[in-house]
Protein backbone atom coordinates (compact mmCIF):
# COMPACT_ATOMS: atom_id res chain seq x y z
CA UNK A 1 0.00 0.00 0.00
CA UNK A 2 1.24 3.71 -0.71
CA UNK A 3 0.11 6.31 1.53
CA UNK A 4 1.19 9.70 0.85
CA UNK A 5 0.06 12.82 3.33
CA UNK A 6 0.01 16.32 2.65
CA UNK A 7 0.50 18.21 6.27
CA UNK A 8 2.02 21.38 7.74
CA UNK A 9 4.16 19.31 9.99
CA UNK A 10 5.90 16.01 8.31
CA UNK A 11 7.53 15.47 11.49
CA UNK A 12 4.35 15.23 14.05
CA UNK A 13 4.33 11.66 11.79
CA UNK A 14 7.95 10.04 13.60
CA UNK A 15 5.02 8.80 16.14
CA UNK A 16 4.26 5.89 12.89
CA UNK A 17 7.65 5.00 12.73
CA UNK A 18 7.29 3.00 16.24
CA UNK A 19 5.50 -0.25 17.00
CA UNK A 20 3.16 -1.62 14.70
CA UNK A 21 2.67 0.60 11.48
CA UNK A 22 6.87 0.77 11.98
CA UNK A 23 7.01 -2.86 11.48
CA UNK A 24 4.64 -2.82 8.66
CA UNK A 25 7.18 0.04 6.92
CA UNK A 26 9.94 -1.65 7.71
CA UNK A 27 8.32 -5.02 6.63
CA UNK A 28 7.51 -3.07 3.01
CA UNK A 29 4.23 -3.49 3.82
CA UNK A 30 3.00 0.14 3.23
CA UNK A 31 5.28 2.76 1.61
CA UNK A 32 4.62 6.43 3.28
CA UNK A 33 5.43 9.94 2.19
CA UNK A 34 4.90 12.97 3.73
CA UNK A 35 4.73 16.16 1.86
CA UNK A 36 4.85 19.63 3.14
CA UNK A 37 2.78 21.34 1.37
CA UNK A 38 3.90 24.80 2.14
CA UNK A 39 7.40 24.21 0.13
CA UNK A 40 4.15 24.13 -2.76
CA UNK A 41 2.98 28.16 -1.81
CA UNK A 42 3.91 30.49 -4.77
CA UNK A 43 3.43 33.42 -2.09
CA UNK A 44 7.07 34.69 -1.78
CA UNK A 45 6.74 34.54 2.29
CA UNK A 46 5.21 30.79 1.87
CA UNK A 47 2.27 31.61 3.16
CA UNK A 48 -0.51 29.30 3.06
CA UNK A 49 -3.46 30.95 5.34
CA UNK A 50 -5.85 33.63 4.33
CA UNK A 51 -8.47 35.33 6.12
CA UNK A 52 -11.86 34.37 5.33
CA UNK A 53 -14.21 35.84 3.33
CA UNK A 54 -17.39 37.41 5.15
CA UNK A 55 -15.22 37.97 8.62
CA UNK A 56 -15.10 35.51 11.32
CA UNK A 57 -11.88 34.48 13.62
CA UNK A 58 -9.21 32.48 12.45
CA UNK A 59 -7.19 31.80 9.60
CA UNK A 60 -8.46 29.45 6.42
CA UNK A 61 -5.68 27.32 4.50
CA UNK A 62 -5.68 28.37 0.27
CA UNK A 63 -6.33 26.56 -2.32
CA UNK A 64 -3.22 27.26 -4.32
CA UNK A 65 -0.23 25.36 -2.43
CA UNK A 66 -2.37 22.31 -1.89
CA UNK A 67 -4.10 21.83 -5.09
CA UNK A 68 -0.27 22.54 -6.58
CA UNK A 69 1.01 19.79 -3.74
CA UNK A 70 -1.67 17.22 -4.88
CA UNK A 71 -0.89 18.20 -8.46
CA UNK A 72 2.87 16.64 -7.68
CA UNK A 73 1.72 13.15 -6.44
CA UNK A 74 1.48 10.50 -8.81
CA UNK A 75 -2.01 9.16 -8.13
CA UNK A 76 -3.26 6.87 -9.95
CA UNK A 77 -7.15 6.19 -9.26
CA UNK A 78 -6.33 7.08 -4.98
CA UNK A 79 -8.58 7.27 -2.23
CA UNK A 80 -8.30 11.30 -1.41
CA UNK A 81 -9.31 11.65 2.95
CA UNK A 82 -9.79 15.16 4.25
CA UNK A 83 -9.99 15.21 8.04
CA UNK A 84 -12.58 17.65 9.15
CA UNK A 85 -15.09 17.48 12.12
CA UNK A 86 -17.88 18.14 9.86
CA UNK A 87 -16.70 14.84 8.04
CA UNK A 88 -18.66 11.10 8.59
CA UNK A 89 -17.50 9.64 11.98
CA UNK A 90 -14.56 7.00 11.33
CA UNK A 91 -15.33 3.36 12.18
CA UNK A 92 -13.51 0.05 11.71
CA UNK A 93 -15.83 -1.02 8.26
CA UNK A 94 -13.88 1.96 7.13
CA UNK A 95 -10.25 1.01 8.20
CA UNK A 96 -11.16 -2.00 6.84
CA UNK A 97 -12.36 -1.37 3.46
CA UNK A 98 -9.43 1.08 3.37
CA UNK A 99 -6.84 -1.63 4.14
CA UNK A 100 -8.03 -3.12 0.42
CA UNK A 101 -6.71 -0.17 -1.33
CA UNK A 102 -3.53 0.08 -3.09
CA UNK A 103 -3.58 3.96 -2.61
CA UNK A 104 -4.49 6.68 0.63
CA UNK A 105 -3.76 10.18 0.40
CA UNK A 106 -4.44 11.82 3.00
CA UNK A 107 -4.88 15.96 3.77
CA UNK A 108 -4.53 17.30 6.81
CA UNK A 109 -6.38 20.53 7.83
CA UNK A 110 -5.11 23.15 9.88
CA UNK A 111 -6.18 27.05 11.52
CA UNK A 112 -10.11 26.81 11.06
CA UNK A 113 -10.11 24.62 8.49
CA UNK A 114 -10.18 24.52 4.52
CA UNK A 115 -11.08 26.47 1.65
CA UNK A 116 -14.52 25.07 0.66
CA UNK A 117 -13.22 24.68 -2.93
CA UNK A 118 -10.74 21.92 -1.40
CA UNK A 119 -13.18 19.98 -0.14
CA UNK A 120 -15.32 19.79 -3.14
CA UNK A 121 -13.02 18.99 -6.03
CA UNK A 122 -9.94 17.20 -4.25
CA UNK A 123 -11.45 15.12 -1.48
CA UNK A 124 -12.96 11.65 -2.05
CA UNK A 125 -13.58 10.88 1.69
CA UNK A 126 -14.21 13.93 4.23
CA UNK A 127 -13.90 12.11 7.46
CA UNK A 128 -13.86 12.85 11.23
CA UNK A 129 -12.24 10.42 13.86
CA UNK A 130 -15.10 11.72 16.45
CA UNK A 131 -16.89 14.82 18.27
CA UNK A 132 -14.32 16.54 19.74
CA UNK A 133 -12.46 19.50 17.44
CA UNK A 134 -8.47 18.71 16.87
CA UNK A 135 -6.20 21.30 16.48
CA UNK A 136 -5.56 20.06 12.98
CA UNK A 137 -5.65 17.18 11.11
CA UNK A 138 -2.49 15.32 11.62
CA UNK A 139 -3.13 13.41 14.65
CA UNK A 140 -6.48 12.32 13.32
CA UNK A 141 -4.74 11.01 10.05
CA UNK A 142 -2.34 9.09 12.43
CA UNK A 143 -5.16 7.43 13.97
CA UNK A 144 -6.96 6.61 10.85
CA UNK A 145 -3.11 5.12 9.04
CA UNK A 146 -2.61 3.26 12.46
CA UNK A 147 -6.27 1.56 12.00
CA UNK A 148 -5.52 0.48 8.55
CA UNK A 149 -2.56 -0.33 8.43
CA UNK A 150 -2.66 -3.07 11.28
CA UNK A 151 -5.53 -4.87 9.02
CA UNK A 152 -2.92 -5.42 6.14
CA UNK A 153 -1.76 -8.85 5.64
CA UNK A 154 0.98 -10.13 8.27
CA UNK A 155 1.57 -6.69 10.23
CA UNK A 156 0.08 -8.18 13.31
CA UNK A 157 2.08 -11.23 14.18
CA UNK A 158 -0.46 -13.58 14.90
CA UNK A 159 -3.45 -13.14 12.40
CA UNK A 160 -6.23 -14.30 15.23
CA UNK A 161 -4.95 -11.50 17.52
CA UNK A 162 -7.40 -8.86 15.37
CA UNK A 163 -10.63 -11.67 14.92
CA UNK A 164 -11.70 -10.67 18.77
CA UNK A 165 -11.04 -7.15 18.73
CA UNK A 166 -13.46 -4.76 20.55
CA UNK A 167 -15.82 -3.51 17.95
CA UNK A 168 -14.69 -6.32 15.24
CA UNK A 169 -17.73 -8.96 16.75
CA UNK A 170 -19.98 -6.01 16.69
CA UNK A 171 -19.40 -6.29 20.79
CA UNK A 172 -17.02 -4.51 23.45
CA UNK A 173 -14.61 -6.93 24.49
CA UNK A 174 -14.57 -9.11 27.74
CA UNK A 175 -12.33 -8.89 30.57
CA UNK A 176 -9.11 -10.35 30.34
CA UNK A 177 -6.85 -11.18 32.97
CA UNK A 178 -3.12 -12.60 33.19
CA UNK A 179 -1.52 -13.71 36.14
CA UNK A 180 -0.28 -13.47 38.85
CA UNK A 181 -4.20 -15.06 39.54
CA UNK A 182 -3.61 -12.66 42.60
CA UNK A 183 -1.56 -9.30 43.12
CA UNK A 184 -2.23 -7.44 46.00
CA UNK A 185 -5.12 -9.68 47.33
CA UNK A 186 -6.54 -8.69 43.65
CA UNK A 187 -7.55 -11.88 42.06
CA UNK A 188 -8.96 -13.19 38.99
CA UNK A 189 -12.09 -14.94 38.39
CA UNK A 190 -12.45 -18.40 39.23
CA UNK A 191 -13.80 -19.68 35.76
CA UNK A 192 -10.49 -18.55 34.02
CA UNK A 193 -8.97 -20.82 36.46
CA UNK A 194 -11.00 -23.44 36.02
CA UNK A 195 -9.67 -24.83 32.28
CA UNK A 196 -13.64 -25.66 31.62
CA UNK A 197 -13.10 -24.03 27.81
CA UNK A 198 -16.84 -24.23 27.17
CA UNK A 199 -17.39 -22.11 30.57
CA UNK A 200 -14.64 -19.70 29.70
CA UNK A 201 -16.35 -19.18 26.34
CA UNK A 202 -19.97 -18.53 27.66
CA UNK A 203 -18.20 -16.19 30.83
CA UNK A 204 -16.38 -13.95 28.19
CA UNK A 205 -19.67 -13.92 25.70
CA UNK A 206 -21.72 -12.86 28.57
CA UNK A 207 -19.28 -10.44 29.81
CA UNK A 208 -19.02 -8.74 26.22
CA UNK A 209 -22.90 -8.88 26.09
CA UNK A 210 -22.93 -7.08 29.79
CA UNK A 211 -20.45 -4.59 29.29
CA UNK A 212 -22.22 -3.56 25.41
CA UNK A 213 -25.43 -3.19 27.55
CA UNK A 214 -24.87 -0.80 30.31
CA UNK A 215 -22.00 0.94 28.29
CA UNK A 216 -23.03 0.75 24.26
CA UNK A 217 -26.42 0.03 24.32
CA UNK A 218 -26.30 1.18 20.63
CA UNK A 219 -23.63 -1.04 19.16
CA UNK A 220 -26.58 -4.20 20.34
CA UNK A 221 -29.21 -3.09 17.56
CA UNK A 222 -26.74 -3.31 15.17
CA UNK A 223 -25.52 -6.98 15.37
CA UNK A 224 -26.84 -10.50 15.33
CA UNK A 225 -27.95 -12.36 18.66
CA UNK A 226 -28.20 -16.08 19.32
CA UNK A 227 -31.64 -17.36 21.40
CA UNK A 228 -28.96 -17.55 24.29
CA UNK A 229 -27.55 -14.15 24.26
CA UNK A 230 -31.55 -12.78 24.13
CA UNK A 231 -32.18 -14.61 27.14
CA UNK A 232 -29.31 -13.47 28.74
CA UNK A 233 -30.11 -9.80 28.21
CA UNK A 234 -33.45 -10.51 29.02
CA UNK A 235 -32.21 -11.27 32.40
CA UNK A 236 -30.15 -7.92 32.83
CA UNK A 237 -33.33 -6.12 32.26
CA UNK A 238 -35.09 -7.80 34.79
CA UNK B 1 -1.80 21.56 34.69
CA UNK B 2 0.37 18.62 34.87
CA UNK B 3 -0.26 15.63 32.24
CA UNK B 4 2.01 12.34 33.28
CA UNK B 5 1.61 9.89 29.90
CA UNK B 6 2.55 6.28 31.33
CA UNK B 7 3.84 4.40 28.10
CA UNK B 8 5.72 1.83 26.33
CA UNK B 9 6.68 4.37 23.31
CA UNK B 10 7.26 7.75 25.23
CA UNK B 11 9.36 8.86 22.05
CA UNK B 12 5.80 8.68 19.94
CA UNK B 13 5.06 12.18 21.95
CA UNK B 14 7.57 14.09 20.36
CA UNK B 15 4.69 14.45 17.91
CA UNK B 16 3.10 17.12 20.81
CA UNK B 17 6.24 19.11 20.72
CA UNK B 18 4.66 20.82 17.05
CA UNK B 19 2.08 23.29 16.64
CA UNK B 20 -0.45 24.50 19.56
CA UNK B 21 0.46 21.92 21.93
CA UNK B 22 4.12 22.77 21.77
CA UNK B 23 3.27 26.11 21.72
CA UNK B 24 1.45 25.25 25.13
CA UNK B 25 4.29 23.62 27.04
CA UNK B 26 6.40 26.57 25.28
CA UNK B 27 4.38 29.40 27.32
CA UNK B 28 4.55 26.56 30.65
CA UNK B 29 0.46 26.40 30.01
CA UNK B 30 0.57 22.56 30.48
CA UNK B 31 4.14 20.60 31.83
CA UNK B 32 3.97 16.92 30.43
CA UNK B 33 6.24 13.98 31.45
CA UNK B 34 6.22 10.43 29.72
CA UNK B 35 7.17 7.11 31.67
CA UNK B 36 8.14 4.49 30.24
CA UNK B 37 6.37 1.50 32.47
CA UNK B 38 8.80 -1.05 31.60
CA UNK B 39 11.30 0.65 33.65
CA UNK B 40 8.99 -0.45 36.55
CA UNK B 41 9.31 -4.27 35.33
CA UNK B 42 10.38 -6.04 38.12
CA UNK B 43 11.02 -9.41 35.67
CA UNK B 44 15.45 -9.48 34.87
CA UNK B 45 14.31 -9.42 30.89
CA UNK B 46 11.77 -5.94 32.10
CA UNK B 47 8.48 -7.96 30.26
CA UNK B 48 5.66 -5.94 31.12
CA UNK B 49 3.34 -8.13 29.09
CA UNK B 50 2.04 -12.28 29.60
CA UNK B 51 -0.19 -14.44 28.29
CA UNK B 52 -4.35 -14.51 29.27
CA UNK B 53 -5.91 -16.33 31.49
CA UNK B 54 -8.84 -18.80 29.74
CA UNK B 55 -7.05 -18.79 26.48
CA UNK B 56 -6.85 -16.20 23.29
CA UNK B 57 -4.73 -14.58 21.21
CA UNK B 58 -2.38 -11.98 21.81
CA UNK B 59 -0.76 -10.85 25.20
CA UNK B 60 -1.95 -8.57 28.40
CA UNK B 61 -0.26 -6.05 29.96
CA UNK B 62 0.91 -7.29 33.53
CA UNK B 63 -0.48 -5.15 36.73
CA UNK B 64 2.94 -5.13 38.48
CA UNK B 65 4.95 -2.65 36.27
CA UNK B 66 1.86 -0.70 35.89
CA UNK B 67 0.90 -0.18 39.31
CA UNK B 68 4.63 0.19 40.54
CA UNK B 69 4.85 3.27 37.79
CA UNK B 70 2.08 4.87 38.85
CA UNK B 71 3.27 4.74 43.01
CA UNK B 72 6.05 6.67 41.60
CA UNK B 73 3.71 9.24 40.06
CA UNK B 74 3.20 12.54 42.53
CA UNK B 75 -0.10 12.45 42.13
CA UNK B 76 -2.76 14.70 44.54
CA UNK B 77 -6.21 13.59 43.19
CA UNK B 78 -5.55 13.72 39.52
CA UNK B 79 -7.84 12.22 37.08
CA UNK B 80 -6.56 8.78 35.67
CA UNK B 81 -7.39 7.92 32.23
CA UNK B 82 -7.40 4.95 30.47
CA UNK B 83 -7.66 4.24 26.96
CA UNK B 84 -9.37 1.48 25.80
CA UNK B 85 -12.03 0.42 23.13
CA UNK B 86 -14.05 -0.50 25.52
CA UNK B 87 -14.53 3.08 27.17
CA UNK B 88 -17.18 5.99 26.93
CA UNK B 89 -16.47 7.93 23.70
CA UNK B 90 -14.63 10.72 23.72
CA UNK B 91 -16.09 14.05 23.15
CA UNK B 92 -15.73 17.93 23.18
CA UNK B 93 -17.93 18.18 26.83
CA UNK B 94 -14.61 15.73 27.93
CA UNK B 95 -12.24 17.90 26.73
CA UNK B 96 -14.02 21.18 28.47
CA UNK B 97 -14.34 19.29 31.63
CA UNK B 98 -10.89 18.09 31.82
CA UNK B 99 -9.15 21.48 31.02
CA UNK B 100 -10.55 22.17 34.22
CA UNK B 101 -7.99 19.86 36.26
CA UNK B 102 -4.67 20.27 37.37
CA UNK B 103 -3.40 16.91 36.78
CA UNK B 104 -4.31 14.29 34.32
CA UNK B 105 -3.11 11.08 34.37
CA UNK B 106 -2.97 8.96 31.16
CA UNK B 107 -2.04 5.10 30.97
CA UNK B 108 -1.54 3.90 27.63
CA UNK B 109 -2.39 0.14 26.21
CA UNK B 110 -1.08 -1.84 24.22
CA UNK B 111 -0.92 -5.62 23.11
CA UNK B 112 -4.41 -6.78 23.66
CA UNK B 113 -4.84 -4.64 26.70
CA UNK B 114 -4.48 -4.31 30.35
CA UNK B 115 -5.16 -6.91 33.09
CA UNK B 116 -8.58 -5.68 34.09
CA UNK B 117 -7.26 -4.84 37.40
CA UNK B 118 -5.63 -2.02 36.56
CA UNK B 119 -9.23 -0.81 34.39
CA UNK B 120 -10.52 -2.09 37.83
CA UNK B 121 -7.93 -0.10 40.81
CA UNK B 122 -6.16 2.53 38.63
CA UNK B 123 -8.36 4.34 36.31
CA UNK B 124 -10.80 6.68 37.24
CA UNK B 125 -12.19 7.29 33.15
CA UNK B 126 -12.28 4.69 30.76
CA UNK B 127 -12.13 6.15 27.47
CA UNK B 128 -12.14 5.55 23.32
CA UNK B 129 -12.02 7.80 20.99
CA UNK B 130 -14.18 5.99 18.81
CA UNK B 131 -15.34 2.73 16.94
CA UNK B 132 -12.10 1.46 15.77
CA UNK B 133 -8.96 -0.41 16.78
CA UNK B 134 -5.42 0.78 17.67
CA UNK B 135 -2.26 -0.43 17.76
CA UNK B 136 -2.00 1.29 21.49
CA UNK B 137 -3.47 3.71 23.21
CA UNK B 138 -0.64 6.48 22.26
CA UNK B 139 -2.47 8.17 19.79
CA UNK B 140 -5.65 7.88 21.26
CA UNK B 141 -3.91 9.80 24.45
CA UNK B 142 -2.34 12.28 22.12
CA UNK B 143 -5.72 12.97 20.51
CA UNK B 144 -6.70 13.68 23.99
CA UNK B 145 -3.98 15.74 25.05
CA UNK B 146 -4.08 17.66 21.80
CA UNK B 147 -7.87 18.40 22.12
CA UNK B 148 -7.84 19.70 25.64
CA UNK B 149 -5.13 21.40 25.73
CA UNK B 150 -5.93 23.74 23.47
CA UNK B 151 -8.90 24.56 25.49
CA UNK B 152 -6.68 25.83 28.19
CA UNK B 153 -6.94 30.21 28.77
CA UNK B 154 -4.25 31.99 26.13
CA UNK B 155 -3.52 28.71 23.94
CA UNK B 156 -5.15 29.27 20.84
CA UNK B 157 -3.50 32.85 19.97
CA UNK B 158 -6.76 33.96 18.85
CA UNK B 159 -9.74 33.40 22.17
CA UNK B 160 -12.53 33.54 19.83
CA UNK B 161 -11.43 30.91 17.62
CA UNK B 162 -12.77 28.01 18.90
CA UNK B 163 -15.98 29.28 19.55
CA UNK B 164 -17.12 28.69 16.41
CA UNK B 165 -15.74 25.17 15.86
CA UNK B 166 -18.01 22.10 14.73
CA UNK B 167 -19.43 20.73 18.09
CA UNK B 168 -18.68 24.14 20.40
CA UNK B 169 -22.24 25.42 19.15
CA UNK B 170 -23.61 21.48 18.85
CA UNK B 171 -23.46 21.97 15.29
CA UNK B 172 -21.06 21.21 12.21
CA UNK B 173 -19.60 24.24 11.26
CA UNK B 174 -20.82 25.74 7.87
CA UNK B 175 -18.24 26.20 4.60
CA UNK B 176 -15.31 28.53 4.71
CA UNK B 177 -13.75 30.27 1.75
CA UNK B 178 -10.85 31.89 1.58
CA UNK B 179 -9.24 34.27 -1.27
CA UNK B 180 -8.68 34.54 -4.55
CA UNK B 181 -11.99 34.73 -5.20
CA UNK B 182 -11.65 32.88 -7.98
CA UNK B 183 -9.28 30.15 -8.22
CA UNK B 184 -8.99 27.92 -11.87
CA UNK B 185 -12.55 28.36 -12.49
CA UNK B 186 -14.11 27.74 -9.22
CA UNK B 187 -15.64 30.67 -6.87
CA UNK B 188 -16.96 31.43 -3.66
CA UNK B 189 -20.24 32.26 -3.32
CA UNK B 190 -21.55 35.55 -4.05
CA UNK B 191 -23.43 36.27 -0.57
CA UNK B 192 -19.18 35.90 1.49
CA UNK B 193 -18.17 39.11 -1.30
CA UNK B 194 -21.90 40.70 -0.45
CA UNK B 195 -20.48 42.41 2.95
CA UNK B 196 -23.79 42.61 4.06
CA UNK B 197 -23.27 40.74 7.39
CA UNK B 198 -26.96 39.93 8.54
CA UNK B 199 -27.24 38.31 5.28
CA UNK B 200 -23.96 36.51 5.88
CA UNK B 201 -24.93 35.23 9.47
CA UNK B 202 -28.26 33.95 8.43
CA UNK B 203 -26.77 31.86 5.17
CA UNK B 204 -23.74 31.02 7.86
CA UNK B 205 -26.66 29.62 10.33
CA UNK B 206 -28.36 27.84 7.06
CA UNK B 207 -25.41 26.20 6.40
CA UNK B 208 -24.24 24.56 9.39
CA UNK B 209 -27.92 23.42 9.89
CA UNK B 210 -28.01 21.99 6.63
CA UNK B 211 -25.13 20.40 7.13
CA UNK B 212 -25.74 18.91 10.01
CA UNK B 213 -28.99 17.54 9.11
CA UNK B 214 -27.57 15.50 6.06
CA UNK B 215 -24.69 14.16 7.75
CA UNK B 216 -25.05 13.87 11.38
CA UNK B 217 -28.86 14.47 12.32
CA UNK B 218 -28.02 13.19 15.63
CA UNK B 219 -26.81 16.36 16.80
CA UNK B 220 -30.27 18.58 15.63
CA UNK B 221 -31.69 16.10 18.71
CA UNK B 222 -29.53 17.34 21.43
CA UNK B 223 -29.74 21.50 20.87
CA UNK B 224 -32.20 24.23 21.17
CA UNK B 225 -33.55 25.70 17.87
CA UNK B 226 -34.64 28.79 17.33
CA UNK B 227 -38.10 29.42 15.41
CA UNK B 228 -36.20 30.34 12.12
CA UNK B 229 -34.16 26.93 12.76
CA UNK B 230 -37.23 25.00 12.88
CA UNK B 231 -38.70 26.77 9.62
CA UNK B 232 -35.16 26.64 7.39
CA UNK B 233 -35.06 22.67 8.48
CA UNK B 234 -38.60 22.29 7.71
CA UNK B 235 -38.22 23.70 4.15
CA UNK B 236 -34.93 20.35 3.65
CA UNK B 237 -37.35 17.63 4.67
CA UNK B 238 -40.36 19.74 2.04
Amino acid sequence: MKIDVLTLFPDMFQALDHSIVGRARALGQVDMTFVNFRDFSTNKHHKVDDYPYGGGAGMLLTPQPIFDAFDSLEARKPRIILTTPTGKPFNQQMAEEWAKEEHLIFLCGHYEGFDQRIHDELATDEVSIGDFVLTGGELATMVMIDATVRLLPDVLGDQASHEDDSFSTGLLEYPHYTRPADFRGLTVPDVLLSGNHARIETWRREQSLERTYRRRPDLLEQIELTDHDKKFLQSLRD
